[in-house]
């Protein structure tokens, strides 16, 4: 899709082209749901697990709840980081990413479907490499299917419920970018941090927008700019969309 | 600019009509740069504090620093809630906007006209009816703009740099949401827990975008619901850049 | 009052004169009681909140409680001091302060005529000049005072609770301190850092006291001394009781 | 010295007579100065570090520096408390009690004489039955007293100043309260739980008051009564100046 | 026992020889059960508190509970550490020996026959000189006897249980090492920082382990080394088990 | 080896079996080095980080310094449990166990062929099936293998110090315990909290312990049963010694 003229990004990519995306289920034994996502040399592990009840807050509403905590391990970076536990506390980042990976999985499940049981999800990056946020997303939706298929098979969610009324769609995460002149999807860390502007989209697989989050750390964009990098955001997750489909249906 | 059949909003406000806005600068006699800063009935205390130097990780570089944190007094709300100081850690949330102001406001400072001086930026909710965040933006720009003056009149910016190298822009934020069908500017709390979709909009007082965050809460949004917020959005900045014009000009 | 030979002092202020004292109710719309009080430049935003029941321990004792947590702001002092929220943990200076104003409180509340009810009195100090800690048992009067008639109009305490039940008399605070040889009233941060001893002197409306705080910074002070500040302060306590009642009856 | 018509306290005391009163000193090998001091069933152990050196903010003023902190053993109480370490903070009682204790010592010490080093107080009270901070201070000068010879024989302190310079004074602390129509001295737990006011008060050897503190717990106090309790408090602590002297002296 | 040959060690010991070991039962009155106990220089002060009722974990299973809490005063050793509730959290150190004394005392109790009891034992080094762990297994044990009987005299412990049945046996520590060629009994500080292996070895009193933990600091020890060392511990231990035994029935 | 008449294991495997070992090294690409150890369902990734220059308190010693953090992903085990940088601390058992590794891989690096490098370890776990400690010690040590080599090949370890005197010999660990009448090797969950006694043993490639930790978890053991649980640990930890030398020819 790309012009002749174009030189090819530093890994041979193409500016509109996804990095090689891997989905293995099943990565850890005893979860509800489990799946190791692989956004080129980004890894996270996710981690689906499926509890009865419901936080306090929410008791007797007969509404399930979704939440998510991301986390990195110390030498998931070129240069080791500290524990947040050996820190005493979760740095904003952690806070905000967690947070962000949680609302998005809300955003397509139907807490009245799911029941009043709490699936939480684990996102730990194993190896970074831009794209952390995005690649959580993508693989804890795997994870959450899992799990709710899992809860069906045991009973806590109603087996006559189909999955299609618990999760009401797929959802799935990627960044775009300007870097230069150029309009790139899936950044990695080195492209990432030369951007001028950097944007996460989270889609549902019918392509509704979940959220959408830019931002200039350079030179502020222009509307015109905008347009192209949701267009582009928009492709990437329609690809996504499909490749977690496949993993699912394998 | 709305038409007569539309009811108006609980306050009386047409959908596309800012809430009163007040700025009142130099609310703190101490301080290089203060101002108490209105939307309605959200009220936010903006204090800058400049002094000589940087954070060890940039010194030497012969850049400034700006950054900011951001906090609510417990009973800015209408239930009183703990304060973090006594929980002993900061939300996610606070973390959160916190990050998002510094990031707004770096991108109209030219750190290197800044010299190695650092502008912390304090914005403390008295009082919070929906948008401190966009409240939070636009105020600490004021103060931050006195500051810089301070820090020429008093040597520690070259008072030959205009405030114009060092500031390049101005720079606000304001809220846009979907509330059934209609698009409204500047969501008081009740509008806003009642949102679809709720989108901050950061830019520049030229109108490039700084930041951009929407969020489905209900129904995900499409891309012509996504136009439509982001121009509207765009027109309350440009009021918001032309009040805080005058209150500096004051 | 004071002789024609003693020079003034820096604000012009004669040595037992109080520094002009500001009372604004209502400032939070949204709090059971609210003032912003000012004694000179120092000025503290004094938030009260009743909410019904007790706290665990005092539960089915037909017994009401007050409690109260005082905060400064980063940049209320003339340079910025670091968040309690941030470090993790309030001074031990925050926490001595919180437990006197609660104290001082609770000695004029009858809490069987309060009932089962709690009330938090929220001092936050937006700027700093001395004098932080009887401004804010001064102010936190006056919101608790606002916070019990609203407990009565709304039916949380009884109603034929005249409200001088449940408020047995009123209550103030005052420093006063020997500086040099000069006993003052009401000291600003200037002279507080020069006094030898500083004196905070907590008293009710009809002159009893509650609370005796003196510290001899310097020179140890002799019993003569000490007379001599406990009169100054109990005139400082007058005035300020009738200051309070003016401004509850506006 | 007290009428034959009032009844004995529960330990047989006159109201105006202190507790038996224990100093050891060297109680730990290895310390600077240590004491370990009893008033009554309560048992403090007061252990002085001298350090070369001053905190940074100190640093090349030619002033030493003393402080203070206090804890309490689990167990010292009658039923158990968890420790501030596991619970991660310290309340603001053992904040509150360490800065008097500090701010006490000082106001003795000659910090020029004293020369750039650093005493630490630490204060643990193995078993509590009222009055561990008045026991603490008075334990607490023994320490002092001891690891100021000890700096002076290992040529920390310039051994030709003689001890009087560097300690310009001793200092002790006593309670007295007020019990129903009676003001008794040195209150056990007992007395104290049931007083209404409770008043601690630190003083020189020679007399002059260092710290005054009274707290009404109950009804508030007139000023007759205040005065009782300062007379009181001064022939308790010329007491305790004599027993130090004594135990010095051993 | 040991040949003419070798040397004495720095206090004149035999290497099979213990260190002046005393016990002292009851120094803190209102515990149930307390023993100061001293190990050389090694000084601890080990309470029990019995309170009736179990963890939540726990609860209606008839099973009683035990554990411990290790701890050292600041100034115990030779130079002062920070408090951990300072530092706000305890250290990896302070945790481990907690654990290992909680598990050694639960080996010798019969939790059945204790019933819904809690005694929890709180170790507090007063004193450092090596073996602060070993002292403190020694000295809980002496405490928590008393604790027992404390229990059974007052009805929380069925009194019919004989105190042999609630602890099956009894239970001590002492530390062993390897310091160049020789193998030496209960180290000190000294000593055993020069250590190649330490070991520290819980037995009860009919001879049988309960906990064996030997570490090479230096060079790795072999089989008969740890024979050696093992031999040793018995050895050591049957003599504390013999004065546990006399001060019990002191 | 086992007898005819013992069965099997649930696993299938003999009383003096190890489960399936599996070693892949270079997992973190960004790392100096990693390796991904299994033992049975028990996963641990091993990752080395090797950066020049020394904590302070070892600078200009001419010495190097090796530690290792341990952790578990909070669904490694069958029921999720709360992150440790959530809950602001991390557990004793953290603690102990990453001490552990340390002090275990130290055993075998001569510090000043090292050099003036730290090599920190993180262990992270992210199945846990029991020996998850004797797992992260055989993993770290291939991981440590991997960046001596690369602090070699990259100049931070002078090329001409064989990789043989850095490492003066390999370490590895087991867990043997006792479990009913049988001695078992390399116990999983399931046997391990079964178990009366379980210990972990850490010795070197050529058979010398470095670390010996034997609990009674039930029934205290005796002489002759702990020498044939140290007889088993030395064969297992021969095996281990093979596989990874294996591990690091490959």
């Amino acid at each position: 899709m790309t012009e002749t003229a174009t030189p090819l990004r530093a890994d041979g990519r193409a500016d509109d082209e996804l990095r090689p995306i891997r989905i293995e289920r099943g990565w850890i034994d005893q979860a509800e749901g489990s799946a190791l996502i692989s956004f080129g040399n980004t890894r996270v592990l996710c981690v689906a697990s499926l509890t009865e009840g419901v936080p306090r807050w929410r008791k007797d509403s007969g509404l399930g709840w979704v939440s998510a905590e991301y986390s990195m391990l110390p030498r998931a970076t070129s240069t080791r980081s500290a524990r947040e536990s050996v820190k005493g506390k979760r740095s904003g980042r952690t806070h905000e990413i967690s947070r962000l990976i949680g609302r998005s999985l809300r955003a397509i499940v139907d807490m009245s479907a799911l029941g009043e049981n709490t699936i939480l999800l684990d996102c730990d990056v194993l190896q970074a490499d831009g794209g952390t946020r995005t690649a959580s997303i993508t693989g804890a939706y795997v994870a959450l299917a899992d799990a709710v298929r899992w809860g069906q098979a045991n009973g806590l969610i109603r087996p006559d419920t189909p999955t299609r009324r618990v999760l009401t769609d797929s959802i799935s995460a990627i960044s775009v970018g300007l870097v230069g002149s150029r309009t790139l999807l899936d950044l990695p860390y080195e492209e990432d941090s030369r951007a001028d502007t950097d944007m996460n989209v989270v889609q549902t697989g019918s392509g509704a927008f979940v959220e959408v989050q830019g931002t200039a750390e350079g030179t502020p964009f222009d509307r015109r700019q905008l347009d192209s990098l949701l267009e582009l955001a928009t492709r990437g997750n329609a690809e996504l969309a499909r490749i977690q489909r496949e993993a699912l249906e394998a």
